[in-house]
């Protein structure tokens, strides 16, 4: 069960959480007006935290919302400290949404954007021991997945009906090619060769996924960032699922299909997981 | 310019709009998990307030929000009269969310939502006398433009880029066919036939686009619901736009296409603004 945060950062102040409130003017709220990253700080540093806050600047940039990152780098050790969680592993949750202001679609300008962050006490596993059951669906959500926006309904629809499922994820599958999953990054494994959707604007090029093809090329398994389609599930020898919080966990079934029975997780998925927690170590 | 209105009904209480906050909890916020509508009040009454709420009730039960909807029938009347505007012509904007919740995508269950309503003084035309210049663009939204989601950001980067081109309005392209446009309708005539693309999961079924339907009935003008391609854009006699706010506005040009110079608006476009004023005026 999630737990709400003590404390949460907020326009430069750190408060309860209980007492960090917005506007109902905000366009975070109208509009789902805003972009988010999450990162996981493992043995007192946050873990490729310039890639993490890269990606919050060029998406921020994308939607137009003029924010300089640089000022979070300062502020997130004041909230590591208020919040008791300096010394301990935890996620940092980042949201920033255009701003507050009478409500209209067109962008207002010139008004400072909300800027909120907590977080929450989490100590990730070494190796994600999850073997997933997951499910798929047609992707119903809009085309510019490589933007990590708040305006998420479809990946919460598509989450929530996954769990509903007794499932641990949802993929999706755009004209009947595997992009990713509502929260995840997708790859499969075939004769040794590693397999993912490339990094256009059909998915978001998570920093797992990333670490995970720089692993690929470190242990020489070969790379082809292609989609999967919908057929080819079942021909496939291993599936994963990578993410923040996720990092890399095994697909032991997509719908009907069936990888493995027990606990087995394929040769590559289990390099590869190692490979990653030898990085975490090191990093 | 858009102004912020003197009050808020936030969850039963009627606050000064500068004292109307959430937590940063809020699944509107952290997700664009809610729903919302806008309906005008015209002399003294909501223009199809039945339809209105009924909408509202249907998208919620779409997304799973349970909350009963009859509740704002007692408090819309104590939030005009709290901002001095029962008498005044107005719009009322209302929004649900699913409630405050530790952050995790999947919903959280019996949790109250977050219910936030507003009114703001507006004398609608009696006919819109906006001739509108349009721009178009591919469809880039999700697939279930049938509900009306906070979840917005696609429909604002549009209609921030019509805004920016100097226009009045983005029309979306799904597969080269036209099927709405960033907050309206859209209608082509052509022959005396009006089209209009079907009520699917592609479109917001506008309670205007509903009026219009039954107005073309009772003015006697075949109607096919029905999308119009890119192609046969410039084929067409006429276009028009509606929406809550926008009532009926003429559409002059599309992209490179002008239907009309000056001041010019067509013969089923006028016939239509003129029924739909009479309409207001009974009603």
């Amino acid at each position: 069960m999630a737990e709400y945060p003590k404390k949460v950062w907020l326009n430069g102040e750190i408060l309860d959480a209980g007492s960090a409130r917005i506007s109902v003017f905000d366009r975070g709220f109208l509009f789902g007006d805003g972009i988010y990253e999450v990162m996981a700080r493992i043995g007192g540093r946050f873990f490729y935290e310039k890639a993490h806050l890269k990606r919050l600047d060029t998406c921020l940039q994308k939607i137009k919302i003029d924010f300089d990152t640089r000022i979070l780098t300062k502020e997130i050790p004041k909230l590591l400290q208020a919040s008791d969680l300096f010394e301990n592993d935890c996620l940092l949750y980042i949201q920033v949404s255009r701003g507050v202001a009478p409500r209209k679609h067109a962008f207002p300008h010139d008004i400072p954007p909300t800027v909120m962050m907590y977080v929450t006490p989490k100590i990730l596993p070494d190796i994600n021991s999850v073997n997933a059951s997951v499910s798929i669906m047609n992707d119903f959500r809009w085309s510019r997945c490589d933007i990590k926006t708040t305006s998420l309904l479809g990946n919460v629809m598509a989450n929530e009906s996954a769990v509903q499922q007794g499932c641990y994820e949802m993929l999706f599958l755009r004209d009947d090619i595997v992009t990713e999953a509502s929260h995840c990054n997708v790859f499969f494994v075939k004769d040794g060769t590693v397999y993912t959707h490339p990094a256009n604007e059909l998915i978001l090029d998570g920093i797992t996924r990333q670490v995970v093809l720089e692993l690929c090329s470190q242990l020489n398994f070969e790379v082809r960032e292609e989609g999967i389609s919908k057929q080819r599930i079942p021909q496939m020898d291993e599936a994963f699922l990578t993410g923040t919080s996720t990092q890399i966990a095994s697909i032991k079934q997509i719908d009907q299909h069936i990888y493995y029975t027990g606990d087995e997780i394929g040769e590559v998925t289990k390099a590869l997981q190692h490979a990653f927690l030898a990085l975490k170590n090191k990093e």
